[in-house]
This record gives C-alpha cells, sequence and structure tokens, in this order.
C-alpha cells in the first residue's frame, strides 16, 4: 500500500504488528483516529502505556494484578481455602465470568511440554507447592486442559503434594451442555459413558 | 467480563472502542502487548500520538500529509497538468496503488448527500475551481464513486467548470454501479483510469 506519508505509513504499521490485524484493518484504524479529536488518540495512547508500565504478577498467584496481590487474592469474601490452577489469566477470566467459583487461583504461565522446552521449572509449580505448604488449603482444583501436556502437568504436580496435604479435584469432563451428543468427539463421548454420574431430578 | 485489574480493563476498553474490535479480541490484543517488551507498547503509542499530532492536509490537494504539501503535489516528476478528483484519502491511496496514474490529486471530503446533510460547501470544491482557474490544468479526471450521489457530485462540479476549461473526464465504466470505489480490484481500478472517458452532463 501506499500511503504518501511517512506519519501515515509508521501508525498503520504499528497497528499491523499486532495479531490478527492486517495492513487494511490497520489503515482503517488509522483513519479512525484520524476522524476523532486528538485527545482521543492521546487518552487511547496513555491507557496502553500506562498498563504495560504498571501492570504487575500477583505476588501470591501470578494473576495480572495493579499492586503487590491482586483484587481476587487480597478479596476477604473468597474462599481462601481453595485454589484452582489455571494455565493462564484467559483462563481464569472464563472462570471468574462464570460466577460460580469463589476461591482464589493459581496461575501456572502454561503446561509442562517437552517439545517446547518448557519443563516443570519454567513453571509457577514451586510457588504453588509453597502456598500449599502453609496449610491452610483445603482443596486444589486443577482447571487445565485436557490435552498431553496438560494431563502430564496435573500428574507432576498431584506427585508433588504430600499424601496428608489437600484435595485434589480436576474440573468435570463431558460432553458440552447444550451441545447435540453425536457431535461429540469420540474420546469425550466415551469418557462420559465410563464416568457416568448417579441422576437425580432437580 | 471480568479483569480484576482497573489497568487491564482500560486498555481493554481503549481497544474496543476502535471499530470492529470487540472485547474479546480487544483483550487479545493487551495480552499480546503483555507479553511483548515494554518498549514496543512505549513505540506503538508514540506512532499513533505523533502521526495524530502532526498530520496535517495538504494545502493544495486535501491529502493527507507530513508536510505543507503533500508528497504527490510536492513531487516534480508528477504531471501537474492532471487532477484526478476523489471522495477520500482511502480512494486516493487505492488509485496510487495501481501504479498507473502519475498525475496530482483533489480529496473532495465526501459527496453531496442531502439526505446526509452534505452540500457543496462542505466538500473542498471551491479550493479545486481555485486549482483550475490557475490555467495550468489540462484535465480533470473524477474518480468518484458511481453511486446517486457521486453522479450528483460529478455534475454540480462539471456546471461550475467553465467551458473553456480544463477537459473533463471520468474513469471508465467497470466499476460495478453502487459498488465502492476502494473495494474494486486493482486490476479493474487501474484500466477505468487509463480508458477513461469525456464526460457528458446527461
Amino acid at each position: 500500500m501506499n500511503f504518501s506519508s511517512k506519519l501515515i505509513e509508521k501508525a498503520v504499521d504499528a497497528f499491523a504488528t499486532l495479531p490478527g490485524i492486517g495492513r487494511k484493518t490497520a489503515l482503517r484504524l488509522v483513519l479512525h483516529l484520524l476522524r476523532q479529536d486528538i485527545r482521543f488518540t492521546e487518552q487511547f495512547s496513555a491507557a496502553l502505556v500506562n498498563m504495560r508500565a504498571n501492570i504487575r504478577n500477583c505476588s501470591l498467584c501470578h494473576n495480572l494484578a495493579d499492586a503487590e496481590q491482586c483484587q481476587i487474592c487480597s478479596d476477604p469474601r473468597r474462599d481462601h481455602s481453595l485454589i484452582c490452577v489455571v494455565e493462564g489469566v484467559r483462563d481464569l477470566m472464563a472462570i471468574e465470568d462464570t460466577g460460580q467459583y469463589r476461591g482464589l487461583y493459581h496461575v501456572l504461565g502454561g503446561v509442562i511440554s517437552p517439545i517446547d522446552g518448557i519443563g516443570p521449572a519454567d513453571l509457577n509449580i514451586d510457588s504453588l507447592l509453597q502456598r500449599i505448604d502453609q496449610g491452610t488449603i483445603r482443596e486444589i482444583i486443577m482447571a487445565i486442559s485436557p490435552t498431553i501436556e496438560g494431563e502430564t502437568t496435573v500428574f507432576y504436580i498431584s506427585k508433588k503434594i504430600q499424601p496428608n496435604g489437600p484435595q485434589l479435584s480436576t474440573i468435570a469432563r463431558g460432553v458440552a451442555f447444550g451441545g447435540d451428543l453425536e457431535y461429540a468427539d469420540e474420546i469425550t463421548l466415551g469418557r462420559s459413558i465410563v464416568a457416568r454420574m448417579p441422576y437425580s431430578a432437580k
């Protein structure tokens, strides 16, 4: 594309470095900025720079935080004896959005994957074990993707937790609500037959 | 969505104000910024703020410009006796991308549209007539989208140009009626410039 302006070209290039944004979309965004007041662009940029400069990782659960501890860890109304272990902050946000969970979290920062060179030492596993060692945790819920790497990670952590430690559980696996049975994959369907639950009319 | 961080929330909101970007995409972009070095976000923001603060309209053709005149108007190798009239800068860029045109431009800033309250006085028509009055223009090429509003605008301008003024032509039909100029493919658009036809008011 030909912009006949270095300023426009640099701004388009900036947007186009973001994932999922091509140069045509980038140009549309730049022209949108041009139609707005200059303060719009200033506030937009300030929000990003301010976020990037001041965001931290929660010292307890490694969630994104504005302060030393994240809003969840510092909330006294939440159940501090429950930890839900997730791969990343997007999984944490997805669980928060369900409104079904009122305990704390622990963000691993990935899963064990030898093929990608990610071992247990690259993840926030030691800090999880330290939290467990303090003796106030009643249950650890593993909310990890059911992949080979995910299962490996769950297995590794389960072996690290002392037998007299907290209860270890995983989120329920099965056919999704509202999903058609015939479209469920074979492994999910097979396992949900094996792991069938007693029916109780509500 | 629940972010448990005001900084993240503000950054997501900033991205989500842009056209075509929802909150899920916005979150993905914010998390992308977090994975990059802090200088990435600083340079990204600086490119946008710098662009917005320093971009101007070319004093001659109203194209986006880094200086008093745009790169096209200040290029002595281009044919300064030829003016291609376009609705907006995206149309200008689309024509430039064809590589078929070596004259100058004039950006109207829209088309006459009574239903949207846009009259001739809201467009850069007076400055076009002033450029024509200087007597050095040989031909005016109207590259306006073939819509009712576009045709009206071409008709209006044709009536304003003196009979002893420059030749008036329109880009060749080949661009579908009712189609937006900026979405035409490069070959069609390029050929329409080359095979332009003399304009005759119907």
